[in-house]
């Protein structure tokens, strides 16, 4: 249904690619995979509590408890190999000039990750999508993308930073 | 700076968690992902458009195709991946009653993607976004998430659906 | 000890490769690694159970537990994976047509695998090897191979579906 | 359509596990895998060698070489570790004094896998569907199971080693 | 810091690369990753077993659990792994002549290994570094280069065979 | 051979473990496994420029140089993975008082192997392992380890920082 509209905009786009900024480079970044691993991060934590609040845990509960663990495991790795490859890759001088903070961000970043790997506790979680949201809000910052905070529409329902986009 | 919304945000929402979904199950499905595979893909063609049509391919030229080509294929397998988990989990009966389409979409999204993994070729890779974008617009119907159309903020600068979301 | 057959056979055989059937396409499907994937789900549950049924839990049954649920649920996304491709691939519209419910079954096999990975239960991951056969069965049909129903020559000694081939 | 012979199987059936063989251990040894592998090399090989016998190669054809030298890699990385289970694990103290050359064939079939990933030869990669067939025949030998030759239901079709198996 | 000593390294060493030993190959053999594997798996084994000598588990120890069972496990496959890298690229004829033991070892060590990772036993996971460390003094010697025994400057501090290097 | 060493050994120590550094946390940090893989990129080059320079690549040769270079892709991955996990986990703000550039040097080595991973370039390469030599030199220096230079033992024969420790 979209065919035409994608056609015609593919002609009248002329995109400047400038300078490499990627590992290939490719040039798409975009920090929605690693908000989508915190909040699955602490939505995680949620199921987990509400197994480990049981009075008595089955078999099923057991297993259960240990694939939330490694899909909390899993989401914390690949939040932090996507926050790495934006700032290995994408920031340079020039950002980094202009949010000289954003080393000690992104090793905040991994050490609250880390946290949140090691513990089973919601609010160390939500710490950890609120890092995420702020590296969000400083990457569209760097490409003069303007945002907005909304709820994310699914559980764990929480604010995420969303780039703000004209509808064609 | 996001903290005192995300915190009074977590205690005003109740969400319901009516019935299992997922896997895990975890209730947490973006076709984001999937979409962002597919203009990877479509990127990665036009980059090795760009080497194929020079006159003559320096070692760093084949090295770099090399590098190109299997990240399309890795973009590729993820974004076949990504729609076969919210398929296979997500899509129930309900679902499936109402968009009785739904297993040929998919089924048309494998072959297309099958064939962009095939094929240096543009046309072939935007069909497969174009397919995810429906994919899209299904899924985010199901949840009676409205959804706009944009230009992706990166290139290739190919139109997306979006979810339509409130600025809190 | 086979050298001299492989290499007359080698020659006398002129394999005729009509059109592209999968994603290479190098055409070797095989829904034998699938078979043996929901054999291991079967398998895993009976050793999962083995350790459940013990009055008290040591330190080695807590750990064995995790390395069994693990590997259920590593076998459950390969089955998953394996069916993909031979669905996406090797599907096309002459198969469609001649077995037009595969996509109800694909995605039956999908949800009954999730159920499978969620659930410590035998009758279910059952369930997953008996539509992996029906899966299989329709599969060889397709290629006008021939079919036999024996059991597995290791644990779970389930019924499995092989094709029927010529000793040389 | 399986169901009836599965469930009255599964009663019937008093499947003793005498000691443990593998590493989880789940008994579950099956040398079809290594062996679908070893067809895949051979295959590869052969559509490498169709692209490279062209007069000029195009874009897509490089790609596709690149994609096929990835495929034949994968393929006998996976092989090695096939292999490499089931020797580590299956193979003890019993088994190799009744195959006290076990050892010198499995290390043979690394090389030579090597050897297959290291060139683009039709012979090589023969030679070691050859010595999986050998392994796997003296495999099925040890745990009694009697074995067939027969031609793969698909391309290369070469002579693979099978478990014969009795029809229910 | 290193610089102009590496440069000048870098011009005045010719070394001459004989013929192929590996998979690439490319020669980079080093059984170091497979010895930090062992000692991890004994520092796990003592996590673990902190963690178990508790009278009451929380969430957190349980979540904590899983966590180091599979970091056990992925350190036990990487051992089986680098150890049979080694063994099937590097060891030739030559090689064996020498230590015509070598298979027996590197099979102990795959069963030894797997011991390892099914049990949470100091004693067993002990016995892998030592096995590692007969492996590596081996290796050490058949290229020549004299080795020494040193406690690991980590955790479970634990004696090591490192190569012996002339310092620049 | 080295049991009785290893087994007094293990008694008389008695390590302290005093605070949570990793994100297990297991304490087992060293930076000879970026190391190895800064020398194999080099290595690696060095492969790749062997086949270029040859005046017509066989079919072969065009293989080959897809595994090398996905070779050097793989280990510059690994290497920037080895550097964050090191980075993100053991250096806190003890740590990072002292080496107040230590963020600084980590996103330069990002940077570099990135640039290392896009050229088929020796100086480039090299310049990575100076930067990871400089990382391991710090991250001894913290831990109260001294440390020596020594050419490694294997191609590319270049200087690596190793910890000095004192022989059993």
């Amino acid at each position: 249904m979209l065919h035409s509209i994608l056609h015609s905009l593919d002609k009248t786009f002329s995109f400047k690619t400038a300078s490499a900024h990627c590992d290939i480079p490719c040039k798409i970044y975009d920090p929605s995979t690693a908000q989508i691993c915190a909040l699955s991060m602490v939505r995680l934590v949620d199921l987990i509590n509400e197994i480990s609040d049981k009075e008595e845990m089955t078999t099923d509960d057991h297993a259960q408890l240990v694939r939330l663990v490694n899909e909390k495991e899993t989401h914390g790795t690949k939040l932090k190999d996507e926050i790495r490859v934006i700032w290995g890759d994408y920031f340079k001088q020039p950002q980094i000039d202009k949010y000289p903070d954003i080393h000690t961000l992104v090793h905040q970043l991994m050490m609250q990750t880390s946290k949140g790997k090691q513990k089973v506790n919601r609010e160390e979680t939500i710490k950890i999508l609120e890092l995420v949201n702020d590296f969000a809000t400083i990457f569209w910052e760097t490409k003069g993308v303007a945002t907005y905070v909304a709820t994310c529409p699914y559980p764990p329902s929480l604010a995420v930073v969303y780039p703000k986009l004209d509808a064609l």
